[in-house]
């Protein structure tokens, strides 16, 4: 197989018609085998509001009880992931929309209760992703279209991060492929400063992103893809990048966003 | 390939979880290739009432409006969808579902305007069943799992019902296979009388139908179901089976139900 792209959309993203149609427009274009994993977006939360389902959040983490289980269900492994499949079908991208259901694609445990209960989260297990199953897809020349939902096998869907999806199965995909993982967002790359200002790196070594994580430079969202972004280098993903959801194809050749070395 | 079972479950089964999960394990128990569709379920209405989405029926059938078709996505794609794959998978079955987007499954022309406007209904187009898809998910040993929402090339999902879908597939499929087409509901098959008995007739002839149609007999929903019936097997359909979904084996084997001819 040619070397394989994984890429992750962002909520931000998905929220933004206008944008998500460039970036389906542009991942369209791509050659060659390619895996997209998205993310939620605040639509989950609008619908829920409606349903009177309210968010609860623990330690900045969504819990996940019975009745948010089901509205991610339908909103990310329905409402979203098809939105992007008949998008990426229009652009003639033969695109199939799966959860960690299908398949048996993405294999996880309910997240052990400790302090905390997050309720219907998963963490993914140790080899359960079903890289068979892609490496089929792809061969099949299908474009695998994934929402951030896992499963137990004790047949419950669970609610797992995009970003440590698309970081599990970049990593699975090695023993098929040379893989480039992207992650696509909102913003140009890994920003220089957290006070405003628009600079990026152009690369960061592991130690850099210790140093500048020390010293509070990066922060938030970004530390936990950061360290999904190095873990996948460790484990022999070829390239990873972040960068801006409109830059695809520069992100893949180089020339922008922010390159983990 | 063996002979293929395409089965068709109908949106009262999936409403009771009791009903539903006794069905899963009979279909999971199932040798052979096989391929599940579903129906709808009064779900999708109670969600969208609480959504302030008002059905809206024109001579019996839903007109599918856009927000309408946002909630079939959600509930059929996603909620009841992925639910029933969770659940095969948990009874052992390789569980893969399905929009008609996926992998370009089911190409459908949004209905035309006459003098009434279905909003987004699909007709399957002739030869729009992607039948190389299902054989190949097939030969990877998974069990498609198709949710009633077709796909325009113009890059909508469009409404389309399930006993339909069941139909195109299982005429689709006879081009690689021996085809038997179960349709499993909530009876225990075509009734002899529409005033309360529950006596079924144990088999049917077309002709036998016209009569029984003409007298008033058949009435109601059974008349387009027993139409595609009949349909499938002019197009080369080896079986078709009507009864009730707790019968799985005896419709299979021919010691219940309605058997068409």
């Amino acid at each position: 197989m040619s070397a394989l792209n994984v890429l992750k959309i962002g909520g931000n993203i998905i929220d933004d018609p206008h944008h998500l149609s460039l970036f389906l427009r542009d991942f369209a274009l791509l050659t060659g085998p390619k895996i997209l994993v998205h993310g939620g977006g605040k639509v989950a939360t609008d619908i829920g509001h409606k349903l009177g389902i309210t968010p609860h959040y623990m330690n900045g983490r969504r819990v996940t009880d019975a009745a948010t289980l089901e509205l991610v269900t339908m909103v990310y492994g329905g409402l979203l992931n098809k939105k992007i499949v008949a998008g990426l079908q229009q652009q003639g991208a033969n695109a199939i929309g799966l959860t960690g259901a299908d398949g048996a694609l993405l294999k996880a445990k309910k997240r052990a209760v400790k302090e905390i209960d997050y309720g219907f989260a998963g963490d993914i297990e140790r080899d359960g992703v079903n890289h068979r199953l892609l490496r089929d897809l792809l061969n099949m020349g299908t474009v695998p279209v994934i929402a951030p939902l896992s499963f137990s096998t004790e047949g419950s869907l669970l609610n797992t991060n995009a970003d440590t999806i698309a970081n599990e199965i970049a990593k699975a995909m090695c023993a098929d492929a040379a893989v480039n993982l992207i992650y696509c967002f909102e913003q140009k790359g890994v920003l220089q400063s957290n006070t405003g200002g628009t600079d990026i790196y152009p690369a960061l070594h592991e130690h850099d992103f210790l140093r500048l994580q020390q010293e509070g430079v990066i922060t938030g969202g970004m530390i936990p893809k950061l360290e999904n972004a190095f873990a996948a280098i460790r484990h022999g993903v070829k390239k990873v990048v972040i960068g801006h959801a409109e830059d695809l194809h520069e992100l893949l050749n180089g020339t922008k966003g922010t390159t983990i070395l």
